[in-house]
């Protein structure tokens, strides 16, 4: 892994991070909902809701690296290795591999 | 919705406060990753492991409902509206409905 | 493997051969496109649309099956094995495990 | 659309015809299986397989298509429409919208 590579969503950086602390928020607000044993079914949905928030957040920064670390490899020597690091992911989240 | 009902995973809630925290944290540890600008490709690791880990309290909490809750409404009037909530739930994970 | 256990689906086996045999045509569709060298994103589009269709007939046999097969194991001594039967089949559509 | 776009998975077009003639196979067995009323979770099992290869399908779909018709487009007028296309997919196979 690079170390020097930085991350493609730096323009955007304070709206993703305000995202991420509204996930865990939603994700404390399941601990209290667990904590006073609410209706299994309502946890269930709280716990779609973050997921879909969380996919939201991946599919966010997925188009800001094809944008930008992409886009830049593209006519590289490293485009061959961008595209295998980013199918790998991209693994993960249709669910082949884990 | 009916508000007495309780969560059939009462009797291991410290466990599920648990893997909750740990996730909050890990949501936390992503929005450093973030501030810091961190190559996108490990934030997108970062967050696949968070969906993995929000996917596996979800079929905790489903199996604990389905053995509980449900086991128990099987045989009353309630076992129709009981499973008409578990698909809907069901379509937002499989993913057909969000 | 208990090889006397039938589906609970078999009051409605013509509508869910109907769906199969669809979802058979439309990917023999999308193989006629991939002959024709069809534009990549028009076959993902198309490849969406199978996954989406096999996903509705996969919740619809869930239900059938929680509805018959579950419940009437609920009291009886195999409640155990079909939830834990059931449990395996989500953990693959949720896709923690493939 | 433009119609003169075609698929970058070309050079390997038998071995996806090949691969999609399989899965129309195991959908047509799947078919089989209903007619003969074949327990649920074997029924739900084929379908989480068909499901699997049919992911991967498209994962190869997008990798062929990132490393072609993407990559030829990364430095010209429709860098930013194939980006918007290609978002458009993962979001269907990501789940948030269908």
């Amino acid at each position: 892994m690079d170390h020097e590579r930085t991350g493609s969503y730096g323009y955007r950086k304070d709206e993703l991070g305000k995202r991420l602390s509204r996930i865990e928020g939603q994700v404390r607000g399941i601990g209290r909902m667990v904590e006073d044993e609410k209706y299994c079914v309502e946890i269930l949905t709280q716990i779609a809701a973050v997921r879909a928030a969380v996919d939201r957040v991946a599919l966010g920064v997925m188009e800001d690296h094809m944008k930008g670390c992409m886009a830049e490899a593209a006519s590289s020597d490293d485009a061959a290795s961008h595209l295998g690091e980013l199918m790998d992911v991209l693994e993960r989240f249709v669910a082949l591999r884990r």
